[in-house]
């Protein structure tokens, strides 16, 4: 009887790897997962086999890890956390009666976070700018909503070159219910090699300088830059 | 010269801290946190000295905290991620020329739907029903937005003693928006000692069984359960 562990790795670094993901990776003897996540990992992969594709290959990589679980012990990883725009979704609606456990990771908005100050201390939400599979018109209605809403808001997959407007876009609707002072955080490859990271306004930022590789936070109505740190406050009177 | 460690150890349960944070709770001599925090990574910090409070001493603990680590190396921790409803901004906003690194973890949402399946595929927002430091009349609005925006909803500090109808009443709100067979998971001690979950629908929920170890999570208008798994599609056509 095998066993699917789909797990979220983190951000990349292999020190933001929890404990029990560590040990699914030690403890799987197949490995599957798109190309570059499975790179971040190679320390603790050695002499196992490997599935990897390229990107959007992830029906494919999903039915593989489903398939070789009846026999053996599998790790699907991915970077983040397998739960928000991971693979933990796509494996359960594909499952029959596998046995499948689910192990979560760092996000990509809180890795980002950390890198900046603590830009997510009050109500935030995740969005997509990737409309692969959700209408734009969605993604802006949420974003317009969130801005109305004061939420921090931190923008996943927010510009690449199939669309390189978008990311333009959902700040001028943002800049509609938020000054132009708002802090607005650009993190790229956070907590993995190459972090990079930019702190401007929605005023002042540059969206051109932001890739897939990047995490783009908005600030709400409260936050502010002190000492080149990002913070929302929470309400604390100090 | 100290250092300062602001550490979010994930769920509670051991296995959810990452290494990076391990490490850093390891190399630190002092530790500081909120009493229940502390006994949850008891067999991390044998012979080291703590420096604990009661829950609401948040400014008390960032205050001794940052005071410590003049000329020592202190851990202060909490659940979740240190940066999403934790100590981290608390940290930043008092802290003046004191050494202070932010390390993430797993925040409580990503536990707890981990647990119940991957209700947080698509589009997903963080909100608490606190009223200690926010209005609840933002809250409210904020509830309706979301609603309105189809996020995934994750509720923090869901119901305590002081408001024991905030929740009934979010719940209600967001009724007006989705229909009433839509998932609901109450996940209580998600990944912790004591873990329980439950699943129900927008219409059918008990909001008298969650308390404030619970996090409430509610699906968006494709959100389905799939033998006991509560699943958010991301938008795959399998």
């Amino acid at each position: 009887m095998g066993k699917l562990y789909v797990i979220g790795i983190g951000p990349g670094g292999l020190d933001h790897i929890t404990v029990k993901a560590m040990r699914a990776i030690e403890e799987s003897n197949i490995i599957v997962g798109y190309t570059k996540y499975i790179s971040m990992i190679k320390p603790l992969i050695e002499n196992k086999e490997v599935f990897s594709t390229g990107m959007r290959g992830e029906e494919e990589r999903c039915r593989e890890a489903l398939r070789l679980s009846r026999n053996n012990i599998v790790a699907l990883v991915s970077t983040g956390d397998s739960g928000i725009y991971g693979m933990a979704g796509l494996i359960l609606e594909m499952k029959s009666d596998e046995n499948v456990e689910i192990i979560p990771g760092i996000t990509a908005s809180s890795a980002a976070g950390s890198v900046v100050g603590a830009p997510l201390m009050h109500d935030n939400c995740n969005i997509s700018l990737s409309d692969l599979m959700t209408p734009y018109e969605d993604i802006k209605k949420r974003i317009k909503l969130a801005a109305e809403g004061d939420f921090v808001i931190s923008l996943y997959n927010p510009r690449s070159k199939g669309r390189p407007h978008y990311l333009r876009e959902a700040i001028d609707i943002i800049k509609k219910y938020r000054s132009d002072n708002v802090p607005v955080a650009i993190v790229r490859h956070a907590l993995r090699d190459g972090e990079e990271s930019i702190l401007c306004t929605l005023g002042t930022i540059d969206c051109e300088v932001v890739d897939m590789f990047s995490i783009v936070i908005i600030g709400n109505s409260k936050s502010y830059i002190k000492e080149d740190k990002f913070i929302t406050p929470r309400g604390y009177k100090i």
